[in-house]
């Protein structure tokens, strides 16, 4: 069972057969010979499912769909005035995909696995996740009745396992990190027949990820956006977003790549100039991008390079601050990886790499509703009169 | 400064001028009389922002809009076949609330809330609160750069307190129900001089629930529902989306208005076939709808009866089971509000008033991701082994 678009070795550059349950290139050891998908004139069509609007850009079979119509949707980019005055930029937008089904961005390449899954003739899929990919493969299996077979790190936040065991999705805490639990989930796949979801072994899943690149280009259309900010765990969601611009006609459209200065892999290997990765433990409060070995670096420092972008790290505290202001300036609520593009911009603006005209896009890339377990929440009791609000509004 | 539609009181059918700060009827006591609003010829404009789309059904000045479009869009309405099987009717589709900017159908009034409030002048805007109301409100007036200051019972959801706190609102946690942060509000609003977010006392809330009716009856076309369920509160929303199927040409789909058993004082009245209500203390898990002492009953009688419709009372554990099922069978993460109605279809069918071939809507109102902080996620820990998965698996 093939699909109809063609699958490049990153390393070789040779040409793989596109079966549904392709991996990485046989000829290079380990995970090193990433496979990219290439379509060949893709034509745009109609409507707001990104799966049926860039159907001929993405890996889908000639079979009926399997989510309805609707599941996805076309995600609103929407100008934050007030906040690209204070960041000092031309103009701000959000690409707001906290809005998709269960909440961020993955929600694009986990409709996508269940559609190849079921082609493939799967009942299950296996995916190692820091939370917002494992939610939204079990609420994407919950709709087509497939089980999600889940690998978390201990540690993820409440909000993200709330929504799994909503979902129903067998969920397995793993002693260790993401990397252990990613590692484990690819074996687990392999030993008991699960299609396996994780985005750098399987060339597909990345494309799902790339509709919000085409997505983004649809909307700016000729007001074209100088920057777009996001930020980087394994790698696959820039890389993604760049290849959709680029096939939206926007590749000259710069990305500023973003990573929490506990878990810069990346960032380091951008900085000495080399696509060698050096595995560090992460540490941050952006545990959607908590990733000390990434696995599509390669992927993600040539789609940055290729944009004429630049990787970034930003501290946590300016992670965290970025969030507020996110929230109180502009008006979304974001989990703190989320943030991070913020924090990103405000530094690059800074050191003049972003110029007070630019045209500025950050993606929001899932809900601050996952991590709310860490939030204080310091509100004043009153009693219920009058003069215990004018105590509050007075001080 | 008034705005182009009527008001009539729906006591004694006489026409308030419009002004932007029209409250209930001055004609009778109290609250008693709630003032509906009317629009003469409304066409529908296109687009899938709401307040552009039904800007003529709507009391909106012929001013700019302050919140910019596509911060409200069309909410998706999706099949839930297994489901429909597991209830017995003849096809179930979700009207998904949860996609909208904070997660609540409230999105749709805190929106014209805003418009209204800059259009007269207003800087703050008061609401009381169960929750989403309170997250919507403090959501659009981050956007807009309001003040919104929210009065909420003790025991509100960690969530909805985390997203208050993410947009800066301020917030006074009231030592009391749910009707007494609803009153102190109305006072504080009235000696501050804050705009009135209420949709009780305040006719044109309402008018923006009334959106999903519309978007309801455009999405579903010839193909009309016979029922539409949606959980009750104070009886604004089911009286805004009656309202807006019939402004939309479906105005004999039928209500099947679902209250929690221990908030279930509109339940009451129907039973009684009265419009008096007798306020009770609410107990209930549904905290969105736990209301002893509703607002809008009147309206939300006289809709549900007008539809051909029913009031049904579910308790508390088969909100908690159709909440399951909502999240395992059909991939819909609900709060416990937002799942009522599934029990009450449920009921519905086992008595022979939803037939075994009737198309049903069922409404959710608000995420589960609000709610989170009270879910067990009881998952195994696991060693990083495929031992340890095998026990799992063949557990």
């Amino acid at each position: 069972m093939t699909l109809p678009v063609r699958l490049r070795c990153v390393l070789c550059e040779q040409d793989r057969p596109a079966t549904v349950d392709a991996h990485v290139c046989p000829e290079h050891e380990g995970l090193a010979g990433i496979l990219d998908v290439v379509v060949d004139n893709p034509r745009r069509g109609t409507g707001d499912d990104p799966l049926d609007r860039y159907r001929s850009h993405l890996p889908l079979p000639a079979t009926p769909r399997v989510l309805p119509t609707g599941y996805l949707t076309r995600t609103p980019l929407l100008p934050a005035p007030r906040l690209a005055t204070l960041l000092g930029v031309g103009e701000l937008l959000i690409k707001d995909e906290s809005r998709n089904p269960t909440g961020s961005l993955k929600d694009r390449s986990s409709a996508l696995a269940v559609e190849l899954a079921v082609y493939g003739g799967y009942t299950d899929i296996a995916c190692a996740s820091t939370g917002n990919a494992a939610s939204s493969l079990a609420g994407a299996c919950a709709v087509a009745g497939l089980t999600a077979r889940i690998f978390v790190p201990v540690g993820t936040p409440v909000g993200k396992l709330a929504q799994l065991a909503a979902f129903g999705a067998q969920v397995m805490l793993v002693r260790g990190s993401y990397d252990d639990a990613y590692y484990l989930c690819e074996d687990a796949a392999r030993a008991f027949g699960w299609y396996d979801r994780n985005c750098a072994v399987n060339p597909y899943l990345m494309e799902g990820k790339k509709t919000c690149g085409l997505e983004l280009a649809d909307q700016l259309g000729d007001a074209r956006a100088d920057w777009v900010s996001v930020a980087v765990g394994d790698g696959c969601t820039v890389a993604a977003i760049g290849k959709g611009l680029a096939e939206g006609g926007h590749g000259d459209t710069r990305l500023l790549a973003v990573q929490p200065a506990g878990a810069a892999p990346i960032v380091d290997a951008w900085v000495r100039n080399s696509e060698e990765i050096t595995a560090i433990e992460a540490h941050t409060v952006a545990d959607s991008v908590s990733v000390g070995r990434p696995r599509n670096a390669v992927k993600a420092l040539r789609t940055v390079r290729a944009s004429g972008g630049a990787f970034r790290a930003v501290d946590d505290a300016d992670i965290e601050a970025a969030a507020r202001l996110l929230g109180r300036i502009a008006g979304f609520f974001a989990e703190p990886g989320a943030a991070a593009g913020i924090a990103a911009i405000q530094g690059a603006r800074a050191e003049g790499l972003i110029g007070p005209h630019d045209r500025v896009v950050h993606v929001v890339t899932g809900s601050g509703l996952k991590t709310t377990a860490r939030t204080a929440t310091p509100f004043p009791e009153i009693e219920a009169t009058l003069d215990a609000v004018r105590a509050v509004v007075d001080a």
